[in-house]
């Protein structure tokens, strides 16, 4: 059984993990008859937010791995234990957590960096061309590990797609329930809630994004 | 449109509502072609679980409603604002929350007792006549709201089907994939990750209940 590695960046649109977007990657890879394993960072969160009032909370701190084990019911191991030649493929969902956690471009835009770990597991896919995927604003990793004028979306939001060509890559404007694709790179962008207005649009974009990385060689 | 109303427990199996069945709950009834909106209880959670180690968070405590908001993208009220008369349906996805939470049957078992606000919410439900579902471990609450041997599952587990049936349940044993109906009462009631091995059948598990449901009128 082909098998991904699904990186994930905590449990929540606004500090972590987009949850949607992370449970329909999981659902469409199980779909497809195809296996993964999900890894994340273990250290702490750049923020913890309230999704009731959007407020930061400032006297507390949560581990990325921990609240990513939410999402994967307990089944997700540190990013430092990802091996590349033991996938197929790599899919990153979207989310806050995605460019605070794992890059810092919600912060630094287009002088992002990437989480040295999750840098080192992405650079490794990107040498032995096997395909990926990253969702929402999760191509803001991709544009930091390709560069190079590499394709990829985040929808059509202006100022988040120059910032994204400032970091290197090429943006392209993309509707929701479609993906833009860099042959070369073998990488696979979609929008996700970067666009979606609800979870029908979202699943329509995470369910294109995986069925295209999946039927990449 | 016809609206749902869904009752969260928090985010995340151990301490919280069952991620996966939220969002697919979420899901199917967006696919349906009706509306949703999230309640929660207002109050602290019962525990915090770390979901790496399944360890109980002694010095930790989280607010129901403000973990459901992660599921919910922020878009979620509290269960005292829940007027039976503004909706037709009610569901209540699973995990450890719904019994930490929505009511004490975790701890409690055949001594369950459901929290006021949201046994209100239940019961108005109950009296309208509306259809309701609920999932996984939710049924205990139902055990509570309806008694009078109402016909409902979690599944096959036989200890804790003894304790429903003390409750005044009658437990039916059922398939990951199938739902068990109480015609008289208007009550859908499926396994989900009681008994689901992976997010497919946990998908099959709510799709089932929540078509089952919005079926009924």
């Amino acid at each position: 059984m082909k098998q991904v590695a699904v990186i994930l960046s905590g449990c929540g649109v606004f500090d972590g993990a987009e949850i949607h977007e992370s449970v329909l990657t999981l659902l469409a890879i199980e779909q497809a008859g195809v296996g993964y394993q999900c890894f994340a960072p273990d250290k702490a969160q750049m923020h913890v937010v309230n999704h009731l009032t959007g407020d930061v909370s400032e006297d507390e701190t949560r581990n990325v791995l921990v609240e990513s084990a939410r999402i994967a019911r307990g089944n997700v191991k540190p990013i430092t234990e990802c091996k590349v030649s033991d996938f197929d493929y790599l899919i990153v969902p979207g989310g806050f957590g995605a460019a605070k956690n794992l890059c810092s471009f919600a912060v630094d835009g287009e002088k992002s960096s990437v989480d040295k770990d999750v840098l080192t597991v992405c650079n490794d896919f990107a040498k032995a061309k096997k395909p990926v995927a990253y969702a929402c604003i999760a191509p803001a990793i991709a544009a930091s590990v390709y560069g190079n004028n590499v394709k990829l979306t985040i929808g059509s939001d202006e100022d988040t797609a120059n910032a994204l060509n400032a970091l290197g890559a090429c943006h392209v404007n993309c509707e929701v329930d479609e993906v833009v694709v860099d042959v070369e790179n073998k990488l696979v962008t979609t929008p996700a809630y970067m666009t979606a207005q609800n979870i029908l649009q979202a699943h329509a974009s995470i369910n294109k994004m995986v069925e295209t990385v999946l039927a990449m060689k």
